[in-house]
């Protein structure tokens, strides 16, 4: 949280060790110091201070000496992958454990072994944090990464990275037309307490993405919320498609990310998950192979961009009234008409503006007309920016799904 | 109607010949005690003693002595299938008549041949029987089969035979959800009759199959409601598909058996019509042929199992309303949670939990769930069931489709 | 307008230049009585006593000398079909100008030029005509054409033609359910003008068509109404598919003829657009070339043809109330059952009688029926009749979209 406030402004929250939020209780807060196994020589065989994955995150504390068949029920490995160190978590089940390369584990003699977790589990509290940028609307679309692993780098570095990145091009804009909130929380709980404690907000979000895997170099891949034709779902596939990217759309399925708590049948809020290889589909997933080696700069910047442009249509796009809808009205004497036969470009503005008037009854989004229209949306929003100006249509409020 | 009633509880319900029902009026009954047609040696050459088809159903008395050329006009016979016995009616107006076998008839050498038909058309009363087994509801499921010419073996008697074994086998079980109604009811008259002295009982009657031509050995049909996507068309074929069953699914249409009546605008229940080959399709449709040599007992007890599968999935399947439908329950702590990286079994189990808490808002049935998700009906019915038994889960009343 | 009127009950209207029509103002009216160019030897080089596309139509007055450089800017040509003479007009913004085939503006040689323009353009009225052919109820097909330019033999004259025989064929039959009203305006503002003009009869008119482009030797195109599913698109791509016209159908664009008008979001009318090759898709469209030999007698009567034919499915099709819903009625006593098993055409009037009995809820139109059934519209349609002269049928007021 730290880092991440030294990049954006960042407003952090805090809930109490057991304050009931929905069905679930905010647990006790872990706190690790140090982890070990010596061996008899006195030499860390195990050591957290070398790799912070070597312990099963949340285990009670252990001080204790144990022969390595003793020991070896609470160390876990990956067969598959031997040089590599699993991430495992012990949440609410009290229990402890270590992660080595399975190498590294096969080469363990028997010995008696000095084993030391200093970890505290007492009341505490779980803290988050919020980026908001404001727009011309209280209408907001939420941006959530979740924080609870960072040291992985792709799931769970790579969210952050690309959410920090996004606020500050948002901030360094103006005039956007929603504004935009952006969660740093750990997973699950994290947004099962952002959920219940920001339930008066809910009817304000119009549009959400789960930000995450942003850093591999596999293509983008959408989950469609689960209402699966909501504005962000046309919107993202609308970017995608434009953007001639390589990308994979799948529907919502009740696991995953945080998706699954925002699109909760009783929340159910717009919100798909836009990552590039998704959950457990790299072998690299929750090991230490996911590290600064394996993304890339460049795919972080890929997904930056579409991020931004899918942004940028959801605050173009809106649902307008065409104020003169009886007939059409008179282009000619606002100066608006006579480009067609022009040059193409003119005559596409021109049939751009016919377009927007024929379906802005308050029924059809821009996006809608550009989709019938077969016109790029960005020539549509033009055209509906220019008709407003001269007063022939009007932004109707609301969603546009 | 006494032969049924030995094998399974059956109440005989009778109406007054003359009595009006909807736009129609009861019949006369028809009593045959015997018919013949006698050549000059007093040898009877047609006897309704030797087959029951040789008279044509509802032939008014006759007395008399004629020619074979005046005899001719009513006799009937059928030139493509010389041997067989064709089955003709009278119904609705007032004729005589006799079938033979082609063979025969091409036989009858000219002479005087007396012709008797000794029976009555009077007052008196159509009579049908209904078995009833109760479930845990009064919401109903009804099964329509027609009694009119049981000495056909496909068409007519299978449907009684298949009725019989299937309204044992419910009253052999246990815990339906629906009540199951059994029909026992002549062709058209009696679906009319029915409907119209049941009026009231109507709307509690959820999903209905005309149970016909059971016993061939062509593949299953299935035959639309005139909803077209009611439950239970889905479930039959959700069943047919899931069964691997050569089958053939046809859009409802106005003409067959008595799917007319209980699909006719006003009534517009939801029934289809589940049979081997359907109406007219088999040669041997409505003649002498159509005997018990022509249908097969294991294609009875294949019809059969399926009219139990089909019923089960009904009772099973059900709107249900997720009780902590804020964020997703914990299920950890009730001890439906950890499985999941077990036994692929297990990771099933769990992931039909999942789908089903996300998706029981009270609009998606337990079969729309299973569609979705791709996981069989059983194991997400099962999984209702146990999160229906920790509180999370309540079904909802009323119809699913 | 004279001309039209000798053929069919015309009534004239008119409307004031000046007056405001929704977002348009009735423009002044233009008279044209001579205009020419002579060369330094006083002969017409360019003459509108030879051709009235020479001039450029709405040119205000011009009485001046100019040598060809200063002309020629006034001077438009189609270098692309150097022999043809190219139809322009400058509505809306005054100037002047003349129009002649490229050869002979190639060899106009340097001189001084007498330019000529007898033009006024002054307050007055905009005309255009009605023929109303009465039908059973007051409910409005609308067939409009445009008249502003019908020295154009295929767009424009080509219309005028086909509605008015259209209007003698109606006029001398007899029993239409439809009041039929034939417009013939002016493109563009004499729709404006009649839509003002009309307001509260809007909501009277069922179904329209913009009669245009008829006599090409092309085939026939059907541009869909914005609505894209009324039934006026339903009926015509029904006619259209059963005469197995070669013929393309486009969904509804905002541009074309007055179908913009009559399909602007507030008027939203379910107007298509019947005609032979679209508007610019022909390369005589808006030249000289564009004459009688452009367009053939045989495809004249083709479209009018067609034209006839939606107009008699329109009047047919209707949604019906069984009113014996409640079973099957009772065919039988009527006279109206046996002749299933006769010959194949009683047959399919019988099975046509059991699917209008069975659909005939309200909500299925005769060409819903007739489509879900797969028998011919007519053959449907005689069955209503018969169905509601025996008092089993009524039609339904309103429209059957």
């Amino acid at each position: 949280m730290d880092i991440v406030g030294q990049h954006i402004p960042l407003e952090i929250h805090e809930i109490a060790s057991g304050t009931p939020v929905f069905d679930w209780t905010v647990p006790k807060q872990w706190t690790i110091r140090d982890a070990f196994v010596k061996n008899s020589r006195g030499e860390r065989v195990i050591d957290f201070r070398a790799h912070n994955l070597h312990v099963v995150s949340y285990s009670c504390p252990v001080d204790t000496r144990l022969t390595l068949a003793d020991l070896r029920p609470h160390l876990h490995s990956d067969p598959e992958h031997p040089d590599w160190i699993p991430y495992r978590t012990s949440y609410y089940s009290e229990d402890w454990g270590f992660c080595l390369a399975h190498s590294a584990l096969q080469a363990l003699p028997d010995d008696d072994y000095t084993v030391c977790i200093d970890s505290t589990l007492e009341d505490g509290k779980l803290i988050w944090g919020e980026c908001l940028i404001p727009g011309a609307t209280s209408d907001e679309i939420v941006i959530s990464t979740h924080i609870c692993h960072p040291s992985l780098a792709n799931d769970n570095l790579s969210g952050i990275a690309v959410s920090i990145e996004l606020a500050k091009s948002l901030l360094a804009a103006s005039g956007s037309y929603y504004s935009v909130r952006i969660l740093f929380i750990p997973g699950t709980i994290g947004s099962i307490v952002w959920l219940a404690t920001n339930v008066e907000r809910l009817q304000t979000i119009r549009h959400g993405l789960i930000a995450v895997n942003l850093g591999d170099t596999g293509h983008l891949h959408y989950k469609r919320s689960r209402r699966g034709h909501a504005e962000i779902d046309r919107v993202v596939e609308y970017v995608l498609h434009r953007r001639k990217d390589d990308c994979t759309v799948i529907d919502f399925s009740p696991y995953g990310y945080d998706e699954r708590q925002f699109c909760s049948p009783g929340i159910n809020l717009p919100f798909g998950c836009l990552s590039r290889t998704p959950y457990g589909q790299f072998p690299e997933y929750h090991t230490s192979a996911d590290n600064m080696r394996f993304v890339r700069p460049e795919a972080l910047a890929h997904s930056l961009d579409a991020y931004r442009e899918i942004i940028q249509v959801l605050n173009r796009n809106g649902r307008f009234q065409n104020l003169q809808p009886m007939c059409e009205p008179q282009l000619g004497k606002r100066g608006l008409y006579g480009s067609i036969g022009g040059r193409s470009d003119a005559k596409e503005r021109q049939m751009a503006m016919l377009w927007v008037l024929n379906f802005s009854d308050g029924e059809h989004s821009l996006l809608d007309i550009a989709e019938r229209a077969g016109i790029d949306f960005e020539v549509i929003a033009d055209a509906a920016e220019t008709l407003t100006e001269h007063g022939l249509l009007a932004r109707c409020s609301g969603s546009n799904a």
